[in-house]
C-alpha cells in the first residue's frame, strides 16, 4: 500500500498522525470519514446499477456503533441493522428513521422487542418460533402490525474462520431450510394476525473473499421463496441476504471489490428467478465491516521494546486487547507500521504486546515491522470495525477515543473515556 | 455442591436468586459477601499461621475492580495490586491506603508512573531497563525515593491453560533469571539514586492446582536473593510470589486448601533460607481469582430454547460473552443451574449461548442442565473473578449491575449501565 506521509509520518484523512498523537493522545482511534463514505456509496451505488435501486444496504451497526456514524451513513442512504435495544437507541438517538432500521438477534429480549414496536422499527428479523410468538403478541397489545422477516439457515457455510461461521444448521441463528423448519415458520408468520411477513434472512458468514457462497445464497433462497408462493400462495417481497463481505487485513488478503459480490448475486437471483417465473425480490445486505473496517487504524504509543535472545522481541505499546480484542478471540490478522519511521524498511520481526496483565493480551505475533524505541508511534491498519465496539475496560483501562478525519482536519466523534467514568457507577 | 435453596430456588449469600431477579433484573452478576471475605481471612490466616504475619496478601484488582471490593478486603486487612492509573484511581478513591498498593505492568505509561509516585504507592514493581530508568527520573522530578521490587521470570511454569502462562523466559512480563538479566537489573536498580530496592517479584501461572510450583518458584527466587546478596552485598527484605491460586470451576477441578499453598511456600523458602544462611524475607501473594471468584454467580434469564434434533440443543441467555468472555477467550469451564429448578436432576445436555450476534458468543457448550423453558432463571457459578472486569459494550449491551449478599440481604454496590450510558462520550 501506498500511504500519504508528511515529514517521514504517516497521514490518515490528511492528517499527520503524529499531530493526531499530540492533540488527542494515545491509544488513539483514526477513522477517514471519506474511506467510510465511498465504501458506503459502493454498495448504494452497486445496488443501484445492479438492481436499479430496488435494493438498500443496511449497515450492521455490532461492527462500529456511535451517534456520528449513523449521522454519516444516513446521508449515504443507508438504513441499519441494530442487534439490542442499544443500538437501536443509539440509531434513533442519532436521528436514523426507525423505518430504515434491521433488528437482528437470536434472543432479544421481551422489552427489546416492545422498544422495537413503539420505535416504529422498519424490519424484526424473527429467529425462532419462540420469538415468533412473543413478537405477534407484543404488536397485538401495541397496536400494531409489525412487518418482519424471517431469519433462515440457508445450508451455506463460506469459508472463513470456524467462529464466525453461521448459516450451517449447527447455529444458534436462525431456521433451519432442509428440516422443513424454516417453511412451517413462514406458515405460523402467515397465520399471525399481528404480523406481516415482508420476507427472508440469511447471513452465510464473515470476513468472506469469494462472491460465489453469496450466489449460492441467493439461489437457495430464491427458490426457497419460490417454494413458500407454492405452498401458501404468498409472493414475499424481500429477500436480506446479510453481510460478511471481506476485506484486507493482510497484503496477501484478495477481497473482490464490491460490485463484484453485487454482479455476482444480481445473476444468481436473475436465474433462479427466471427459472421458477417469480419477481425479482428487494434485496437487501447489511455491509459492516467493509464500510468502516479498512478507514479506521488505531494509534499506539510504543513503550518497552524487549529482546528476548533466541526468543522473540517484543513492542509494548500503550493499548492491547482491551482497545482491540480480536487477536485474544480469534488471533486475527493485522499489519502495522511505525508511523513516524515510514520511510524505514520493516526489516524486525517482533510480536505486538498490549499493556494488560494478561499473557494473551497480544496484538500480533511475528509481524514485520521497521526498527523502533520507545516513544515511537505505532499505527495498526484495519481497525475500524469491531475494535471500538468490542472493546473493555479490563485492568480498569479507559476507552480511546474515536476521531474522525477529513481532507486534513480531524475531529472528535467518542470522547476518551476518564478514570472518572469507570467509576460512574460504582457505590 | 449442597446449595440453599428456598421453594425449589436457589438462594445466595441468602437471598432467593428468583427474588434478585426480580429486584434487580437479569443479567445480574450476584456476590455472597462473607464468601469474600472468608477466602480473604483465609489468606490473611495462613499468613498468620505459617509466616508469623510476616507477610501480606494483596488483592489482584484485575479480577473484580469497584470500590465496594477494596472498602471490603480493607477491612480483612488486605492491600491489593493494581495494573493501571484506572485501577489505582478507583483504590484510593475506595479509601485504600496507597502505602498498601502494588503497580504491576509490562507497560506502564509515563502518566501511570508519576500518578503512582504522586499518590505514594507502596512499592511499584518494575518490569524491564526501560521502566527502571524511566522511574528513576521521574522520582527524581516528584524529590521522593520510590520503592521498587523488580519482576522476575523465575523459569518455572505452572500447568494451565497455554495463553495464562506466565514465568517462563518467552513472556512479555519481567527479566529473565538465567541470562543473566535479572541480576543486571538488580545491579542498575541498586545503582538508581531515587529508587530503594525492597525485592524480588514473581507470577508463574494462574489458575494452579499444585502447591508444588509455587515451593518451586520460592526456591528459586530464595536462591536469586542469595545470589543477589553474594554479588552485591545486599539484603533484599520481600519476596512477592504472585498470584494463581486455582479455584474450582467444575466438580472435577480440586484446588488445595489455601493454607496448603502456605505451607508449601514456608516449607521451600524456611529449606532455601537455611541451605544458605539467608534471613526470612516478609511474604506477599496476590490472590485475585480465589478471593472473588467462587463467591460470585451470574443470573441470566433464558429465553428461546432451541434445540436441533440430531445435532444439539441451544438455550439462549440475555446476556452471554459481553458479561463473560472467558468461554470465547479461553474456551473455560464453567457449570450452571435453572436457579428455579433446583429440584430437577440434570438430565439434559445443553449449549448455553448468549445474545450476541456473533456465533462465538456461546458461554458454555455440552454442559448438563435441568430441561429448562423460557422465562426459567440460569444461574452460573464461579462467575466472581474475569467477569465484570473483562466485561464489555459489544452489540452495545449494557453491563449488568453487581449485587452483595449478605445474610439474607441484598444491595447493588455497581449500577446497572443504561443506555443512556453507553452514548455519554458520543457526539
Amino acid at each position: 500500500m501506498n500511504y500519504q506521509t508528511e515529514h517521514d509520518c504517516l497521514c490518515w484523512g490528511g492528517v499527520n498522525t503524529r499531530k493526531l498523537a499530540e492533540e488527542y493522545g494515545t491509544p488513539l482511534y483514526v477513522m477517514d470519514e471519506m474511506m467510510i463514505r465511498q465504501a458506503a456509496a459502493d454498495h448504494t451505488e452497486a445496488i443501484k446499477n445492479y438492481f436499479g435501486g430496488n435494493g438498500r444496504a443496511v449497515f450492521a451497526s455490532k461492527a462500529f456503533c456511535c451517534k456520528e456514524i449513523y449521522r454519516l451513513l444516513k446521508e449515504e442512504e443507508f438504513g441499519a441493522d441494530v442487534v439490542s435495544g442499544g443500538e437501536l437507541y443509539t440509531a434513533v438517538a442519532a436521528g436514523m428513521d426507525a423505518a430504515k432500521l434491521v433488528f437482528h438477534g437470536n434472543n432479544k429480549t421481551k422489552e427489546e422487542l416492545s422498544m422495537a414496536i413503539r420505535y416504529g422499527v422498519g424490519l424484526i428479523v424473527v429467529d425462532n418460533f419462540y420469538e415468533l410468538e412473543r413478537l405477534n403478541r407484543l404488536a397485538g397489545e401495541e397496536g400494531v402490525t409489525q412487518q418482519i422477516l424471517l431469519r433462515i439457515k440457508p445450508g451455506v457455510e463460506a469459508h472463513t474462520h470456524a467462529f464466525i461461521q453461521t448459516g450451517q444448521i449447527d447455529s444458534k441463528f436462525g431456521l433451519a431450510l432442509e428440516t422443513g423448519e424454516a417453511m412451517e415458520a413462514v406458515k405460523a408468520a402467515l397465520a399471525a394476525s399481528n404480523l406481516d411477513l415482508q420476507g427472508v434472512h440469511c447471513h452465510i458468514g464473515s470476513q468472506i473473499f469469494d462472491t460465489e457462497p453469496f450466489g449460492l445464497a441467493a439461489k437457495v433462497m430464491v427458490e426457497f421463496m419460490s417454494d413458500v408462493r407454492e405452498e401458501t400462495g404468498e409472493t414475499l417481497p424481500i429477500l436480506n441476504l446479510g453481510g460478511g463481505f471481506g476485506i484486507s487485513y493482510l497484503p496477501t488478503d484478495d477481497p473482490k471489490p464490491v460490485a463484484e459480490y453485487y454482479a455476482t448475486i444480481r445473476k444468481a437471483m436473475e436465474e433462479s428467478c427466471n427459472e421458477v417465473a417469480f419477481p425479482m425480490p428487494f434485496l437487501m445486505t447489511e455491509p459492516g465491516r467493509s464500510i468502516v473496517g479498512p478507514a479506521g487504524i488505531t494509534l499506539y504509543t510504543i513503550g518497552n521494546v524487549k529482546e528476548i535472545p533466541g526468543v522473540r522481541t517484543y513492542v509494548s505499546v500503550d493499548g492491547g486487547m482491551t482497545d482491540n480484542p480480536r487477536y485474544a478471540l480469534y488471533q486475527a490478522d493485522y499489519t502495522a507500521t511505525v508511523a513516524n519511521r515510514m520511510k524505514k524498511a520493516k526489516t524486525e520481526k517482533v510480536t505486538i504486546a498490549g499493556k494488560c496483565c494478561e499473557s494473551g493480551d497480544l496484538l500480533q505475533e511475528h509481524m514485520d515491522l521497521q526498527p523502533c524505541t520507545p516513544g515511537d508511534l505505532l499505527a495498526v491498519f484495519a481497525t475500524g470495525a469491531y475494535n471500538y465496539s468490542m472493546s473493555s475496560n479490563y485492568n480498569r483501562i479507559p476507552r480511546p477515543a474515536v476521531v474522525f478525519c477529513k481532507e486534513g482536519k480531524s475531529r472528535v466523534v467518542v470522547e476518551r473515556e476518564t478514570y472518572g467514568d469507570l467509576m460512574r457507577n460504582d457505590y
